[in-house]
């Protein structure tokens, strides 16, 4: 509990208004989306670039943690306050301040919910690519600091490839600015790329600059149908390997298809091992042709049926199964690690195999759906924890799951982030020099080690 | 001069064959392309990574300089040997380790020449856009430190949107990864964007993974040309807005025109103000539809003329124009500085208007050029240094040069690098909070600050 005095300083800046210390909101603001939580001691929101480096100021003189947070939908623990202390809730710091169609850049607050900036890019005929299953929840500050990915990283890129710059607030209150409005031309440094991924540990993000693409003139959706996931999983590397790239090449397993016609009665193949869902997007020649060579493709290595889209209606239709995996998941059981394991592409069909072996061998649920065409899959995990033993069987899966993706020379996220969840193993991904560089610019960039302590590199627990 | 005893420890390394301590050696590696030079006190070249790791323990040991140098076609000081020391000549590391076309990466060694890299690309249908002027000399440990661009980076960026991770030695020894080759999809912490454009100062880069794309079916070249250089300028906004993304988009004013013609003889127009070259690329019947708008464009922001390649060939003419600037510069005076304002692409009619103004109040002949279609200009400031006056007012148009950019809110390389040339002003563009952070980085990653000295944030000469 933090002191009075403390709270007088916080709300002086702020207002008392937005600052919270009532236990019920520490309860509600002691987690995010995964199954761990701790509570801060207070909740502080600023509405303003000088109110964050006022309020930093105040936390860095009595010591006290800043863990920022989004909209709370984060699948890593980024925004769980591990060691108490303010919480940072960046909501109202939500203004677009630019969209510009020349340069292709948009500038925003933290704040901003992604799906605002994808309506507002929209409205001039740009677009902005990332798409996590949060579009409509999840902030770009939480984006941005997660790297979140989606759907359309496969032709597009993530997070990561949209950030031009940033302007955070480091923890002695000075403000560093990286990067620019300059579309990717730049040499030198540029320190972009410590901030975006690294989860609020370097600095509080006030603002954003973003690079935004032309709208696709047209779109071509379908979904293959395979007797075997396996040979769903082999699509997608042919598919990568004949030069085509597809906007999109997601992949669900049987549990995730039976689990969506359970929950939304929409005639799915709840017989068939795996299905696909391909977009390609682009002029409308090549889509033409595009979808028509996938379909090909899709057939050689195995689908029974390929369904092509023949409307916008049609193609919403299809994306509906895939949309609606995260809320069905909860029919098979109450809590999950939902993981997303990163591979090379072409050795998603070895993931899958693998992952199907765990799942035998651990006798838990594992939902195998993904961006598979970047490689992006995202084994889920299923499990009461409330049943010892059946908790102990999906960590030790999930501990395979981790092992098997660095093995396969995979990343253990390919976009929800290590926050803490994943933090045991990134010394496994990144080798002790690089774990030590981790803590060495750690330090360097936060010497008093208030922001977001605990994670990444400073996690307290055991290493793999 | 190195000890006996230090030379001995380097030859037992790498062999006395690749140790280089006469003086006519160090001459030679005494320089860049630059005008600045200063004497290394040995050379040498490491054929393995395990000698990397040995002669940097060396140097950690005795506190030795370590320089890091590719072809030497650096255009801002990098590869020079400010504090002595030891000049790491990378060319014997020129393995290609691996072309991938399922994951579209490849795996370098750092003396890899660029071009090598673009050939063996090219064979499996792939294509590695980044090409500076120096394509068939550069290598690509050079092209990641400097963060090389070219003419394509208007469509498809610089080599920093290529680099998915490196090896590379640190101060002490150890050797960290970066990245991998999953392409683009990782969240969590990635310290690839470190070691990419820090130009040797926070480690020796010993492998490369690079990200490659699919050959583009057809391009269309043409040269629009205009009375007014301003009428150019103004084509690349108008163009940047339409929609449409060139490949390339190239202006030379009439100075950059007039030097090729009288160098070539091939008939260009000496009287005209100014000239794009452009290149579209993709499938072919959106090339077609895109060539005819950019023409169309053209000639409403008034060319009196627009050339369209019929051929290959023909292509290949127009291009010959532009490829012939950098040997062109040599007949207006024999020195030059050879910048790379970069800009938002919507401010280049803004930043030619000023450097035409720069141009007359110092009556120096300045040559505007550049990748116009992302901001990236070369205005290249011509002059004789033994002409003592004649200098200065190079160097006072250069100051203006670089203030002009920075007002813009460009950045003060688009790709050649900071190295020391244009290190005063460094911190200008990174402001005060953004320059002791990169300080402190260096500091925790080289703490004995052997790498590459003298450079970047620690410069030791006047700041601007």
């Amino acid at each position: 509990m933090l002191k009075p005095d403390v709270i007088k300083e916080l709300s002086a800046v702020v207002g008392a208004d937005h600052v919270m210390t009532a236990n019920e909101d520490m309860i509600i603001y002691s987690n995010d989306a995964t199954m761990f939580n701790a509570k801060p001691e207070a909740i502080v929101q600023p509405g303003s670039r000088d109110e964050v480096v006022e309020i930093v100021k105040i936390a860095d003189r009595h010591h006290l943690p800043v863990t920022c947070r989004g909209a709370g939908t984060c699948l890593s623990g980024g925004p769980i306050p591990l060691k108490g202390g303010i919480v940072l809730e960046m909501t109202r710091m939500n203004r677009i301040l630019k969209v510009d169609p020349v340069n292709k850049v948009a500038v925003v607050e933290p704040g901003v919910i992604a799906f605002a900036l994808t309506t507002a890019a929209n409205k001039v005929g740009l677009l902005y690519p990332p798409d996590p299953s949060s579009l409509k929840e999840s902030t770009l500050g939480g984006n941005v600091s997660e790297c979140a990915g989606g759907p359309k990283g496969v032709k597009y890129g993530i997070t990561r490839n949209f950030v031009l710059g940033v302007e955070a607030v480091l923890s002695d209150g000075s403000i560093v600015k990286t990067g620019n409005e300059v579309d990717g031309d730049m040499a030198g440094p540029d320190w972009t790329m410590l901030f975006t991924g690294s989860e609020g540990t370097l600095g509080v993000i006030i603002s954003i600059t973003l690079r935004l693409v032309p709208i696709p003139a047209v779109k071509k959706t379908m979904m293959a149908i395979y007797d075997r996931l396996e040979d769903a999983a082999k699509t997608v590397s042919v598919t990568m390997a004949s030069g085509i790239i597809p906007t999109t090449l997601e992949i669900m397993d049987n549990l995730s298809i039976v689990s969506v016609e359970n929950y939304l009665k929409i005639g799915l193949p709840v017989k068939a091992g795996g299905l696909l869902l391909i977009e390609v997007d682009g002029v409308e020649s090549t889509v033409e042709e595009d979808a028509k060579r996938v379909s090909e493709i899709c057939k050689k290595c195995g689908a029974s049926e390929v369904k092509m889209a023949k409307t916008p209606a049609e193609a919403e239709e299809l994306w509906l199964a895939r949309r609606s995996i995260n809320p069905a998941f909860g029919q098979v059981a109450p809590c999950k690690f939902a993981e997303d394991a990163t591979v090379p592409r072409s050795l998603v069909p070895v993931l899958v195999e693998k992952v199907l072996e765990i799942q035998k061998k651990y006798d838990v649920p594992i939902f195998i759906c993904g961006h598979a065409g970047d490689g992006n899959m995202h084994p889920t995990i299923m499990f009461d924890k409330r049943n010892k033993e059946q908790k102990e069987r999906a960590e030790k899966a999930l501990h395979e799951v981790h092992i098997v993706t660095l093995e396969l020379g995979g990343t253990l996220s390919g976009e929800h982030g290590i926050g803490f969840a994943k933090a045991p193993y990134l010394r496994a991904e990144t080798g002790l020099a690089g774990y030590k560089l981790g803590q060495e610019i750690k330090k360097a960039v936060d010497p008093t080690g208030i922001l977001n302590p605990g994670k990444m590199f400073f996690y307290e627990g055991e290493l793999h």
